[in-house]
């Protein structure tokens, strides 16, 4: 039916100024540190949205993202489960992400584009993201979709390979299918985190067969009720990337340089997760305790997670015990027992949440210099 | 595309899980006592979801209204504008409401089948509930909308009328359109909160023209962002019914028992706000502290909405100012100076935050006896 | 018996830094703005340690006192009553007032000498501060104390008047005694607020006698549990001073320079209590939205008192009610539909929750300008 | 000077309502499961007021010890180190424990007589608990003090033995004098915890030498400032007691009976602390998820202490890492892959932050019937 421009112009406004009010970084905000050579990108590489079986528009998962500062993110829709496909009949399937690429236009959230391929065990779920055209992923045989991907260039990757409704045990089984893909280059990541899922078996899994290590949300109601309302951040994806573009991104996934991240769970090969461990905590104070040998060493922990340490030195604490935690932002202090009065020390703590492999954690050293 | 039952269901227990743990009550929920004869329905009548410009599913607006136990609502789409409707061609403008009526199967929330018929100045905005077949409203001339509302049966309430993108001055101009439609009776109540705007002039109109208060959300994006994390409950409509049902609801809704809130303001007639204010609060202890003259009242406030009293009564208080505040939920010890033992009282406090009528606030009463 | 130097050198070290952790202002610090002419002087004038029936010694009084970041405090122990002299035999009456005075040295908070006269009603219980010497006021006639603390040029203020232990109804009685005393120049001013009680007809005392309008916390405990746990701040007497000297604050006593203050309530006389509430408001931003005759304004409220406010002027709000409160701290906007384009305005607004005599609110007014 | 007994019985009156608000148990109680056989007792047995150098009278102690709920306190005044004693004469060194006896009198809190002995190194700080007369053990000789502690039966545990005041490395030093002592059956018990320093090597000694593990507060201050606003609670010695009675009390603390717990650290010998942590744990749900191998375990603390655990298990976790929390009074769900169906499991956990000897942490097993 007809309608005037001012009506529309009108009703355009109203909507716009409350949208409006969400395009902000909020309390819920995550940040961590770049490491040497990198910067560190958060990003959710994993979320639905009304143009599959997700239950909001595209543009509030940009609004989402934006509060938690996320750096990148991709809708990765069903290709096949459009269970509201009656009311959004959506022949284009990459209409989610121009939706998103949209709503992100005034900001520096990197909108990826991306698509899930979704099929019963064994073959399971994967995300194709870094994709050119979603349309042409819609074939029958999943073989033929992973083909196409692989002819756009696509990273993709494997989605809850342990979830119990697809694998009973609970673990992941790496089938014929898979193998075929990875050995023909047409499957490079594998998420050992979704939503509130950690397997340490998907985690082996990445190692033995070399997958990017990938953290998502998978995220299809609302991040605040799924997550921060429990006092949780989403999952996410720390990729170490040579600068923050679509580019760099994707080099930076295809060479695995990841940690995945779920509150105080960080879960990543050594070479990244030593070093960001290692950025996580700044030393801020170093001196003896008047007339004693007791350094005083302050600890300030940067990062949006919670970081359980174990005393990894020969040398004991005077007022901590062996365990403990340096909470997001917050710095604690450690006085350690010389015995003699040192000029430098290295201070070594096993992060006791953070997996280079299965119940295998990293020792980080600081070289502290005594002023 | 050719899909398997059993990933089908999979799938969808997978996203009914998801849903399932929004399903009950939350932190957020809100109480109102009944009133005597009638049963106190807290319901949000003007809302929208992706079926016309919000960006939620239906399902998400039935979830955040169990969330906040709310007994009613409606989604009441634009009928005239419809921004994704290149997405959403959407032919039957029923479909938002039978989404949200499946989705509320297994509860008791009561969804009202509803419409926004929606124009610029001096026409505006109003929504249509309880209609029948919400295509019939879609008329060109705004007029005839409301002719077919009215042959419905329908409850119409003007929206906004106070808003300055469409009345520049943030009054309410009834024009020759709305005084038509009242004489007609085809209009029967007006919005004087709708989100986060109060217009006493609204009130003013309601009293004038006999219009039924309204008090609504009309959200678009989602609840917890424009209110809940805020530290706010969304405004609603208060209605004052003789069972929850629908009928009951729109037979008191034609009637006018209503009372509108939006936090701890409350605005209706007198002889609603009154009775409900009484029941909000609950007296719980009354005797005199020993040896004195002063009379120990402890006074619970057992609805959602902070109350602000002072006090109308000719006795001081010893230990409160005469203007003070009962938190919801929230216990509070008046010491009344009777000066002499008195065996009852006849408390007297003027509810600052409660209006009847634009800078009128209701004394409420609650007799006493001492034990 | 004999003690090592070095044993109590080592003892010492450790009482000492685990007293020093709260010789800082805490997060319970409260702040009120200075008026013109006067610095504004946060004191408790009324309070009590083991040197009468207190449970703390005098350092903690101190330490209470810059947590909140009073500027000055007087430890005015009953000179008759103490339940502790077993104990504490205490020769000298100017005990405390010393030990408090050390333990202050190093801050900035001024130690008033002061004692509280203590008798049964009639005479009740009155606080002598700026005393030169507190023995000298133990007389066995509750004259001769008045008589001794006026030779020493002390502010005497009567205590808690209307204490249902000495006078049951609840209400100050004016007594021969306390008329003679007023009469004499021997009695300056009045407790309309003690701990959590507030009674307006000492209020209405203060102005019939012009006696100066006092707060205190009159505390025997702990602050943190009679009022910082609960969500309080203790009652405090505001006292505007021409500078922060010991001189300057009791010149502004005598003068009645008060207003007494207990959390959002606030008592004094309209001309100190006026420019406080002025200068408690900070306009911080004013402009029409866009293409309406509505006018922004941003209220901040830089006052550790909750401010509750009810509009005074013809003008209505768009998005308030006319009865709104602006917390500690926060910014609040206002809305004023002002009908037609103004290039200045007088906000005005009544401070419901400020009395300058029992049941009248101060109207106070900001002329804002329109850029 | 003379005072009329109704001014005394009014200023009692006034004083004796405002301790008594605080004498029921607060937001803060602390509460620990008993262990078969035993009754968990909770005691903080090191303390001071003003009879030596702590800042509060003794009731305060005892409202302290009160609104965490403990369940024995010991005054242990210094006996040598009277910085209060020019306005606290003193001569009788039993009078702190008289009068937190007198406050104590209608609760449930035992009050055990106690006094410190108080040297330089290498002697050190030392409390004799359980004593009959404090005025005893004023003795010169160190020597004589133990022996005098000895007649009376007293339970004596050296204090703080890692203090970096008296032991600048920050480690105990075991004297001549100790084990001396020990030997003669003088010594009993050590301080692993005191205030906020835990010292492994005092665990250590107190294994070697079979004395009873201890923590305590040694608070001079307010508990509140020093824990409890800070989000901890104070250090207490958990003792297993055949009931709650002194002499119970005293029977088991000379039996070792005991763990020293800070917040979530737990000190003591493997024999109390694994069951303690198993009666921690309550198993209140036990199924698998529908059509899975994997098991759900609904874990409950009913402990003060948050717990750390490290699944001990061959069997890994379907949704959490294998290092976990259990946060005080809440309730956490483990799944467990057992890869096939069980009709029990054995779940076995290490418990982090619980230490049985330097480093050493105990697994501790529920088995668990899945019906």
């Amino acid at each position: 039916m007809k309608k005037s421009t001012s009506l529309l112009l009108t009703l355009f406004t109203f909507a716009f100024m409350i949208g409006q009010e969400h395009s902000h970084t909020g309390a819920s905000a995550m940040t961590y540190p770049n490491i040497e050579g990198y910067v560190t990108l958060k990003t959710d590489l994993h979320m639905h949205s009304v143009f599959s079986d997700g239950n909001v528009w595209p543009t509030i998962r940009v609004q989402e993202a934006l509060r938690e500062d996320l750096d990148a993110i991709s809708l990765t829709e069903h290709l096949e489960y459009q269970p509201h496909s009656e009311d959004i009949p959506h022949p284009d399937r990459n209409r989610a992400f121009d939706l998103a690429l949209a709503e992100a236009a005034e900001h520096e959230l990197l909108i990826v584009p991306g698509s899930e391929i979704t099929r019963s065990a064994p073959v399971g779920h994967s995300n194709a993201i870094f994709i050119t055209d979603a349309n042409t992923l819609m074939e029958s045989e999943a073989e033929k979709a992973f083909t196409a991907a692989k002819k756009q260039g696509a990273f993709v990757f494997w989605n809850h390979p342990a979830w119990y409704r697809q694998s009973p045990t609970g673990n992941p089984i790496l089938s014929d299918f898979q193998k075929k893909r990875i050995a023909n280059g047409e499957l490079h990541g594998i998420e050992v985190i979704n939503s509130m899922d950690y397997a340490e078996e998907s985690l082996a899994l990445a190692l033995e067969q070399n997958l990017t290590i990938m953290g998502t949300s998978d995220v299809h109601g609302l991040i605040d009720w799924d997550y921060t309302e429990k006092g949780n951040h989403r999952p996410i994806t720390l990729v170490f990337a040579k600068d923050k573009t679509l580019e760099s991104l994707k080099e930076a996934l295809f060479a695995g340089r990841t940690v995945a991240v779920y509150n105080d769970l960080l879960v990543g090969k050594a070479e990244y997760l030593k070093p960001l461990l290692e950025q996580c905590i700044k030393v801020n104070a170093v001196a003896y305790e008047m007339d004693t040998l007791v350094l005083r060493v302050e600890l300030e922990n940067v990062s949006s997670s919670d970081l359980l340490f174990e005393n990894a030195m020969s040398y004991t604490f005077y007022s901590k015990p062996p365990i403990f935690t340096i909470a997001a932002g917050q710095t604690e202090t450690l006085q350690i027992k010389t015995l003699e009065k040192v000029s430098n020390i290295d201070l070594k703590l096993k992060a006791l949440g953070a997996f280079t492999a299965p119940k295998e954690q990293p020792i980080v050293e600081w070289n502290i210099v005594v002023e």
